[in-house]
């Protein structure tokens, strides 16, 4: 009797253990769920939808800013292109967005020895123009906000503000980098402005030393002047650096002629697979459709809308039928505005929509490393188990924080669990809201093993639920 | 009592539970450790030391076949670069390797309706030459060794057989289609002449369709005659396999210009960091130094060669004493013969060398993933608890199996554990052996990524033992 109760503990104990301590690393996997995300992997490989739409979008439709035509005709081109492939519903939601233009005069130079030097500047998306003449000035480099309120007003007042700081290359994560010098793009103009500067230009959020201007979203306050605000190339900011360190009084003329108009209508493009058993919830997965008005969006998001129009399509292939509705979600507005994010969560509590899960892929077309999740420890114990169906050269972790900018709103506002597809960044920040984004950098297997990783976490999330 | 025996046993059974069931999900790590790892990373990534020897060696020696004068060069240059590091001993291995040259013809075509249609190719390395006229004769199209054994002498006699059998672009790892194409480059000639072939021409051992030809190792057997044997690309394998089926009888006319020559005198080069506490104890790391002779062999296998100096560079900048000797070894002759490998572990034998583990580097500058591993079960949960020690985005696992060509016979002759460095491979089949694999195509981060994890590997050997 004692020998069995003693037997009994130390099996329920040893139950315990294995749940709980060991059940990450071991987890029993379902052959079937292997079979059908192996295929998601192989089709996807073996057809490559997602490159042929992504070169359909970034060559025949192109640059799509918010509130510009080939913005429009991204809504058209997605509404048709689901469907064409038979998505059971595909609708347009209403978003009105901001409408910048950029203008064809970005100039901006300094006279050395008599001799013009020509830099290379690219508006802050959102920028307003100078004078045609442009705005000629001296320049204050600083290389923080803090500089800026250090120097004050009457070093500042009536200059160009110069902010130069360099991405820091030792971090493995250039996303680091990127957080810890976006101030000059975001930031930079509103706090030359407070303290009297006629413009500013900051050095490029840029992970290499090339010459190519990174544009990118950028801010301006009620309570202060708004002034030209301009990306230098990296070389270019090393050059003008340079030269103010022998001549400190050296002139920049910066000429911009970027142009606000009212707002305009809009779209966020829909298409859904019904659920077969729980139509009423949803699993989005989605991409946002707008670019920036340099290069062709090709991995900034154009990526990210295949990926999500991708991965339904592969249910399609496989004939899987979702126990819940799949939405794919070509969101408008993320880069200068994210109203459509913000406006699909609005529309969802009103017609108080059930979102079940959200996945985002805005990170680019590179290889697949892992999904970032923001949701209850619960949950993220449990998809820990589901490592072992995906190929550790594609999705290797699901890791703690993560999500997307345009399915944030609808995280906060219903709880819903949200993910964001992680790929390998190294050169993501190379070409970064450039000209360099354009399809030619795109390879085919890398996109595709993408659609492939999501198309599989939506299976798991729809099978097994979270 | 009898609960504190209770007591004793549950936390004996919870400790075992622990240690062997879950000792790989969180290890304990040394702040020290993670300190002088993340050091590892910020040094490679800031001073790219890797990428500069890199730079110096494709565009400065260039191509590297064994037996060549850019063999002899890139010996000179590894020995003076590892010298100027001031590594403690820096010596070459004298070692006996095949010489064979390309030769300047190389063409291949047919006639369609009197028109010359020509065709890309490239000789296998080793090939001898076809008359200079060439070969002319009508064609057998193949897809596997057994079609030849089928079809017999009868329909393979006088003829030159084409294998055309593709990669699968379904596998996420694309080795593996390598590894079933391989056969038509490695042993198609032996196979065709066996039947009475007059030559041999093969589809591009290639994961995309381009015209490229893709070069490689192949064979002779002393039993059946020698014959040319030639690599078209993929699109010319694909427009001959169209026109064969249009017009069976077509004759394909093929020449090249290999030549063998004697045996010549090589090195392998070594440099060392004599170690601390154990100096007879050795590490190896290393990666080949011979390259084919089209492109500037900048991923396969400058890479793995700059991996290994830059490893060990690391270690002086921290200045770090090892306890064991390391080794860094670029072996010469990996690609057509390995007589550089079987040299230094034949040397190793004679001296009665303590090798305590090996790594290679041969699979190319791409972004690193893991480390496969070849040693026992218990080395291996030992180095899954190393983990923890790297970031997400580099080393996510230690898999069974792997190591490296060069250090296989190290391992074989002393059971010496070995690792090789795995990376993210997808677009490693579009260059291997061609003329596009020259240093353009190597991205800094991504190249020192391979070497601070290469680095930290050592580190964590040299400080826990395996």
């Amino acid at each position: 009797m004692k020998n069995n109760k003693l037997k009994l503990t130390l099996n329920i104990i040893l139950f315990f253990a294995f749940v709980f301590g060991c059940s990450q690393t071991k987890p029993i996997l379902s052959t079937e769920t292997s079979n059908i995300i192996n295929t998601f992997y192989g089709d996807a490989l073996e057809y490559k939808e997602s490159y042929g739409l992504l070169k359909d979008l970034t060559k025949n439709v192109g640059q799509r800013l918010s509130g510009s035509l080939g913005a429009e005709n991204a809504v058209l081109w997605s509404k048709t292109i689901m469907e064409n492939y038979g998505f059971d519903n595909v609708y347009l939601q209403e978003v009105m967005v901001p409408h910048w233009e950029r203008g064809d005069l970005e100039e901006c130079f300094f006279y050395s020895n008599s001799k013009r030097v020509d830099l290379k500047i690219l508006g802050a998306g959102g920028t307003i123009s100078t004078a045609k003449e442009g705005v000629t000035a001296e320049v204050v480099e600083v290389s923080s906000l803090e500089d800026v309120e250090k120097l004050g007003k009457k070093t500042i007042s009536g200059k160009i503000v110069f902010y130069n700081k360099g991405f820091n290359p030792r971090y493995i994560n250039q996303g680091a980098s990127y957080g810890q010098t976006g101030f000059q793009r975001r930031l930079g103009a509103i706090k030359a402005a407070e303290y009297g500067a006629v413009a500013s230009v900051f050095r490029s959020l840029s992970s290499i030393e090339d010459d190519v201007p990174h544009t990118g979203g950028m801010s301006y306050s009620n309570k202060f002047d708004s002034i030209p605000h301009g990306a230098l190339g990296v070389l270019s900011s090393i050059k003008l650096s340079e030269e103010l360190k022998k001549n400190p009084k050296t002139k920049i003329t910066v000429k911009l002629s970027g142009k606000w108009f009212p707002d305009a209508l809009s779209h966020n493009v829909i298409g859904e697979i019904i659920g077969s058993v729980n139509p009423k919830n949803i699993i989005t997965v989605g991409g946002h459709l707008d670019s920036w008005d340099v290069g062709e969006g090709a991995h900034d998001d154009g990526a990210g809308c295949v990926h999500a129009i991708g991965a339904l399509r592969l249910f399609q292939q496989q004939k899987i039928k979702p126990k819940n509705t799949l939405r794919a979600v070509m969101f408008m507005n993320e880069e200068n505005g994210l109203r459509g994010g913000v406006e699909y969560a609005a529309v969802a509590k009103k017609l108080n929509e059930i979102h079940i899960a959200a996945i985002e892929s805005d990170a680019s077309a590179y290889v697949p490393r892992g999904f970032g999740f923001s949701g209850n420890e619960k949950q993220l114990n449990k998809i820990q188990g589901w490592l072992g169906y995906f190929n550790k050269n594609t999705i290797s972790y699901f890791s703690k924080g993560g999500g997307g900018a345009d399915i944030g709103p609808l995280h906060r506002s219903f709880g819903t669990p949200v993910f964001g597809l992680s790929v390998d960044g190294q050169k993501y920040f190379e070409m970064h809201h450039t000209q360099k984004d354009v399809f030619e950098l795109i390879n085919a297997r890398e996109l595709e093993l993408g659609t492939a990783s999501i198309a599989s976490l939506i299976y798991l999330i729809d099978t097994y639920d979270l």
